[in-house]
């Protein structure tokens, strides 16, 4: 069979699984998960020495220290993995609630229930792990998950999904409900995103480039961020030691991730006595400063920001400060060089408070804590499967519900339409 | 300018204007919402005069006879569309509202607040009240829309335009807020189609090959339903007569909408009783049937449906007709030859009942009701903008909430991660 041929069998066989896994019960499809947590444990030699000639392979091809990193599976990795599953299994099911339901003049009764959303695809990178978390939400939300990893660990990815199928051989759930795609070739990507018919969404997992490659092909809905160009807005009235603590937290707790701080707004009032004292910690921290002309004149030694500065997200220990005139040149900043991801406020200005968070629209708005709460576990939702910045569908962080839609339903006795 | 430059001109334009409105108040939106329905009846001369123009050209272009209906304005009409923008301004605004709102263990108070999705974008066939109703809808719920309808209706809709504009470049609205494309070539709408940077949503409404142009050009998410191949299954346990009045109601009342009846399914318990006096009825209303081999042998002269049959959106006094075994079969043949669009069950059978509403996955499952409800106006939503069988984003008929997002909104006092 050709690549086309193949990719369209497993879009064609995950869209008839879809549809039987959307009638399995809660109990059925907590049992699998559970079982998979055990089969991951108990196939632990397996699974590290399927990945181990995905590592082997990656050494030879010279890839990167920290996707090598990312790619390395250890026993302690695949403990992680079983706990992620009994995780998802413990989380309520969005399928089948009933979200809203009110009664018409007419005595119809109409409701909105949770349904899946029929078949995701899920194209990412080197993070095995991935292939174990993907497969837990869509299987719990009730939909058929399609799976393209990196080529580095296909040979992982493929152990996990024939651990997995193992386990719904034996349930009454579809085998099909987890794929993995077995072909490295990425007209195979090309392929798939051409298959609306079949497949529901696409959710991209990776950097800018992979994710701007998928949107371009895709015949499909992408839910998807591009990047999160962060900031954080220290208002005139802010508490200091607070906005040290949350710009140190936001910049410095993880910089390599989408919701940490890359762009700080400093309100010109506060700027000579606040500055000095989140620089001096920031640079114990290892974090360099570029900042704009104001800034310079508080904070001698720092770089010149540039406009390019404004539109970055460094992913790294850097960051780019501007002193502000007030708060609408502080929004009106995001608004321009913004990416619609994470921005807080620290004030104790009761209507600068409500002014920015009516008036950042922006998936994910703050007052007076870290960006790096912009996290579908951190925000209560249970799990991520991701985050997004398209407001279609889903704007932020995306739990279980975001892979569900809402069909109306409707009880009548015998009403007509006059 | 060239085609290209003016539409990203109106893009840019919209962009601008939107965030502009996504800051105004209820009040505001309602007070021009209201002024507008006065000024529509003020100028309602200047209006019918122009439509007239474009009713000689259509005239002369020999379109169909129910195409020049549609297009064709009356002081009634003008005053429809009056009544329409009262009936906006009167809604509750979408915008602002808190869906809902919870504490994280850490003190965190996360909610979600209701947003305006940006810049709409309507392509639309020769209906110049959807110019109108359109404007209102994305007014009251703080976007901006950029409106294409067909080219015979052009006059038509600038007129409407450049009163709504009007209106607005007297209030605090920002006059942008409601464009209508100045150009009738094909041109414009895939340069717009492109334009994803500034445009955050498409809704097409009219034919399905205009709905299917549309799709295979855009960049931008489209809302939209190809068709409505709508059925309702009349169950062994059925009341024979409100069956029968159902399917009438359903078939007869506006068969050439959307969610008019166009397959019949009966059980083979009842298909002998219940056949020929709903065929009796439909008979009498010009129905012509297209039966399977077992209608065929009930009913005596009918028209023996073929495969395409089961695939038919007739748009007319046509209905296919099959006797099924059982609701497993009803329920495979919907899930097989649907559209996602609206079904319905006749039954007095509780476990069936439930079965349709849960393993039926179209938009819209009513039991022992007309399919003619599925519609924003009938199931409460207040308005409609369209009806979606895309399940992302909004799944059946769309309202005024279906044209907004939600943002995450959270109050902190300094929590950091760690």
């Amino acid at each position: 069979m050709d690549i086309k041929s193949s990719i369209k069998q497993i879009a064609q066989d995950a869209a008839l699984a879809a549809r039987k896994l959307s009638r399995v019960t809660t109990t059925e499809k907590n049992n699998a998960l559970l079982q998979m947590a055990d089969a991951l444990e108990q196939n632990c030699k397996f699974l590290l020495a399927e990945n181990a000639k995905d590592v082997v392979s990656a050494k030879k091809s010279g890839i990167s220290h920290a996707m090598l990193e990312r790619l390395t599976l250890k026993k302690d990795t695949i403990g992680q993995m079983a706990k992620g599953l009994r995780e998802v299994a413990a989380l309520p099911d969005p399928v089948g609630k009933v979200t809203s339901m009110w009664r018409r003049p007419n005595g119809l009764l109409v409701g909105r229930m949770r349904i899946p959303l029929g078949v995701i695809g899920i194209i990412y990178e080197s993070r095995p792990n991935v292939t174990v978390d993907a497969s837990a939400l869509c299987l719990k939300s009730g939909n058929a998950v399609i799976l393209r990893g990196g080529s580095e660990s296909i040979k992982s990815n493929l152990a996990i999904a024939s651990i997995l199928q193992r386990v719904l051989r034996k349930t009454s759930l579809p085998v099909n409900a987890i794929q993995v795609i077995p072909l490295i070739d990425r007209d195979a990507v090309s392929a798939m995103l051409q298959l609306d018919e079949y497949i529901d969404l696409i959710i991209p997992r990776g950097g800018e480039e992979l994710i701007r490659a998928v949107v371009a092909q895709s015949k499909i809905p992408v839910l998807k961020h591009y990047k999160g160009v962060c900031h954080i807005f220290v208002d005139a009235q802010a508490d200091i030691d607070m906005a040290v603590n949350v710009c140190l937290n936001a910049k410095t707790q993880r910089p390599g991730v989408c919701n940490a701080l890359e762009t700080l707004l400093v309100h010109k009032d506060i700027a000579g006595k606040f500055l000095p004292q989140v620089a001096n910690k920031l640079k114990k921290a290892g974090v360099v400063i570029r900042g704009c002309e104001n800034t310079k004149l508080i904070l001698k030694n720092i770089e010149k920001a540039d406009e390019n500065d404004w539109y970055a997200e460094y992913l790294d220990l850097i960051l780019a400060v501007k002193v502000v005139e007030n708060i609408d040149e502080a929004i009106a900043h995001i608004e321009k060089y913004g990416s619609l991801h994470t921005e807080s406020i620290i004030t104790n200005d009761y209507a600068n408070s409500q002014r920015f968070l009516n008036e950042v629209n922006s998936s994910t708005v703050l007052v007076n804590a870290s960006t790096r709460f912009s996290d579908g576990f951190e925000l209560g939702l249970g799990a991520e499967i991701g985050i997004s910045t398209t407001k279609l569908h889903a704007f932020g962080p995306m739990g279980l519900e975001e892979l569900t839609t809402t069909k109306f339903i409707i009880y009548g006795n015998g009403q007509v339409r006059t």
